[in-house]
């Protein structure tokens, strides 16, 4: 039995972390931590685990976590990831991080993103990006995990395959990116009460969201060129799902035909458990999506653009579900344990 | 042109009481105030007021909102308003207040539910609780007024009526209401961010709402009696609306069949404009009372209650519309003026 | 492995059961059918399953389901249960009836509310009505399951424990409940297009409702005397869960307060897998019982009613979950397996 | 008094006109028809309207409606207008027509893309495209008012002052284009059913929806060169609203600063009642549209793309407040007539 712990538990993606474990056969949860005042019964801050789940929820502490876990999950916001994983590596646990501490190879542009200092440059060195997909077999002896963020495993997803052909003109990607309220966080500010935010529907950080240079980090790392996209967010009154409808150029003598294309990615993800890619004429949609650890992926080409539409559950294959597929990669469980 | 001012323009009641005056022929408002850090222009606050009135929205100054005012709309919390209706009603402004502060003849009973002593108790004498289809005779000469709460006003115009017959047991009533999210008033709490409310249903202060000792006031001046609801609230997924389902035991002699307490209603609210009883078989729902000033009631007798469905707009009939058409009364203005 | 079929895989019921099915260890779904115009694959139908299961779901053919299934979830609406289920009986099958065709021992009352002959009563008198709190031993050995109502479920649940004391008035039972959107089945009518639910809320067939009859059919049986409870059902703008609201008069001498109540439902339902009983002062909320198979139930009481709020599930308790909950019992298998 | 009627009057587009045409002080609607089973008064089919206008709806009865009416509104599925306004025209009467028949001055592109011939080429020729700002001296001495679509209506105003500069590549516009469910009409189809819409967000139609060449022919009108824009739509879960974010190519050497662009667009509709460009670094959302006539435009302009957002109520500006924008101008009342 896995022994593991979640540092950040009370937030969206700690919440479930939990619900995905529970099922889990081959982990038991033995430390729940979070930023909370007092310590409480994990089934009193969710009523839904009642009777399910029998742990206290405490502030995190590192000797008792270090005591008491193989595995650390943090799902807390940047900043305190790097606080907290040192201590954990050096006791020799694994960490599967869920914010974007160890995301950025180049720490200037998380700097400049994230408005702080990184830290701790030793273990960001030997950080692996956690999207199986691309990189199962480091991910396999890998100790700590960045794992992705929502936007960007979307993205990422929905554009590998055509970047390494000469189908399209790289510098002309846009993302138009669409997501759930859970995507924000839980934080009980104005800006995401109700009546903000029922049929409502707006852009936010129009070409300046912190997803954009992690997105640009990893297709230009695939392309093995600079890639620069245009990436504007909008908020979605809907509780869980990522949808992003992304524009690519057709290059002027390359005239893939819809059906080329998805050949193109049916081969580039065939075995992979958690990709799916629709027939032509299909584009996803979220109800598809959300509650499961698929990415669902559709492809249109007209007359100037290829049109690529990718469909996430921001939660799971966007956060909590991928890094319980990092974590059954890591110890050999059969990938899709608890995820189907 | 009356020269109105509005104290609490950024809450949902002020935002409202706006949309509607700017509509009103015979209005202009004059002041807008609000617990803000800075004085704004109203158009920054609510976008969507941008061209339709030029306003800054300020800290409330009494000297000012004196100088160029004729009537005052309280849009406050409760406590509040006690603390700045009296300056004005000295100077000579009339006021129409949605708050609680005013609407309990006994001080105890305010001072029980809402935790604060009442400290106006000379104003509070001469307050009228302005509910037009009772007490328009008062309103029409009042220089202060209480306007009702949003719960109470759809629980006695859905039993007004009844009260004054014999058909059925006043010791019996029980109110189980259902209200849309803005009913609560904008805050920033945890309680109201989106993943709490959407696609969730549940009940809160059970029993314990501090509107129902208003119903209890209320429904026992009417009968004459002393009258104790049972009164439970629920929050539902929407913006705003009111849907109360009303039970009633028949008093064992008197067997009234559905369509004798339909035209006993229709009776009752005969002049009424905002008032609509519908017929046999017939209840109303929320979608066709928001975005309107009526009250809409459908009633139904089965083998031992007498069932009544009370639908209003929480912000309409249950707060601005409502203090709108006590200021048409107070002002001989036509009643409907600006809320139809 | 156990083999079993749905015929009515189309539907939200269908739909449900092949969700939970697919993740059960010791299950195979052999045969999915429904009223379809051609064989299509289930995952055409329903994306969301495509990569997990790999069925045509065709038209219901009883020799071939006889041929493949050990048990048969009957997933249709009524009369069409009591058409299929006799073959399928007679074969030597094992049948879960998600339709009302079995569920009243007395066929009159049947063919009131439901407006049909009923047209099996042999089966009908060994089928047994499967709600596991109260008829678990009769489930082990049932061939035939009469699976509850999802009102019905919420509301038998709430009340059985105060049946069998003399501390309420049982001829005073008002249950005020309400359901989100897939309770009334997958039927393309204007009545249920977004527009007419999204943002609304009403009462629907207002004490006339067909659960009513099984509420006070099952009520009546615990507690060995005629009730007739006063049913009203309303609408939610949400996808699932079902809140009831209940209130039952206090007997005059017997005056138990909330902590007493609370023990005693405690004490009922002590060894129950799937019933929660909540804490003084909580009442619970809909978000807390959807994707479970729990019913969550709060109790308090005020000078005259005892107020019991009851929420499920209403595709899971409601239905699904607890016709595999049902299987779970019959074949001896763990009772939360793939529940929870 | 202008005495109007409405064919249609029951669809979406049809409810929005009532309601506010019977805010408006110089007009009369004296005739509601449609494609009904039997008469029926207007508020039972909308209850809202219940003590609000007190007529009946029939089956259109041209001789009727021409008796009746100086101005005819048809609110109608594309081919029934057609068939129904020449004989209105015929008979001196002005037609404000919603449907798509009027609006190709090509015929060969309606019929491609309606699938259906345009029987009426007369009056085609002396049709107005409707969208005020653009056309209003025209629209003043219209007989026939082609009124424009409502994805068309966002994507032209938020283009029109880009057109006439050369500071874009307006062969690589794309527009992403997000609305409401009221969009498509009232149906009661399976695909609009509350469990199909709700959590739910999906693209449709990708490049193919009948409103693309509308863009097309009245962007290359104004650009005078063919132009052909990338659409693709997106159906959100709320009732309605319309954002639609563009991207257009900067031109390589000319660089225009968002500023520069948002004082272009402020220039451009200077006098325009009915359109608010927003400040720098802001961006409109649907919340501040729904439920008035305006169009709200937000600009930004990044490394290669020019970003605009621009969002209407697709059933005010989008359809039917544009109608009575018309009509407004059509008989000199004041613009904003019962508009704002």
């Amino acid at each position: 039995m896995l022994r593991v712990g979640i540092v950040g538990a009370t937030g969206y993606a700690g919440e479930e972390l939990i619900s995905i474990l529970i099922k889990h056969p081959h982990v038991r949860i033995t430390n729940l931590s979070a930023k909370i005042k007092k310590p409480q019964d994990i089934s009193e801050i969710f009523p839904k685990f009642k009777n399910r789940i029998d742990l206290i929820c405490t502030q995190p502490q590192i000797k008792e976590i270090i005591a008491k876990c193989d595995l650390v999950f943090l799902a807390l916001p940047h900043t305190f990831s790097m606080e907290i994983a040192p201590a954990l590596l050096n006791a020799g646990k694994k960490v599967v991080d869920l914010s974007a501490d160890y995301r950025f190879k180049n720490t200037k542009i998380y700097e400049a993103f994230y408005k702080t200092k990184q830290k701790d440059k030793k273990n960001l060195d030997m950080a692996v990006y956690g999207l199986p997909e691309l990189y199962r077999v480091k991910i396999k002896n890998a100790t700590l995990i960045a794992n992705p963020g929502c936007y960007s495993t979307a993205a990422i997803l929905g554009l590998a395959p055509l970047l390494i052909t000469d189908l399209a003109d790289l510098a002309s990607i846009i993302i138009d990116a669409k997501s759930g309220f859970t995507g924000a966080g839980r934080k009980s500010s104005e800006e995401f009460i109700s009546s903000e935010i029922d049929e409502d529907f707006r852009a936010y950080k129009v070409n300046v969201h912190q997803h954009a240079p992690e997105i640009n980090q990893e297709l230009s790392k695939l392309a093995n060129k600079s890639i620069k996209v245009t990436f504007v967010p909008h908020l979605l009154p809907l509780n869980r799902g990522i949808l992003e409808t992304i524009y690519v150029k057709k290059r002027q003598k390359a005239k893939p035909k819809s059906q080329k294309l998805i050949i193109l990615y049916k081969k580039f993800y065939k075995k992979e458990p958690f990709i799916r890619i629709l027939g032509e004429g299909k584009f996803p949609r979220i109800k598809d999506a959300v509650h499961t650890n698929f990415c669902n992926i559709g492809i249109r080409e007209e007359a100037k653009q290829i049109i690529i539409i990718s469909v996430i559950d921001n939660l799971l294959k966007g956060a909590s579900g991928q890094a319980v597929q990092n974590m059954n990669i890591m110890y050999k469980f059969p990938e899709h344990t608890a995820l189907l």
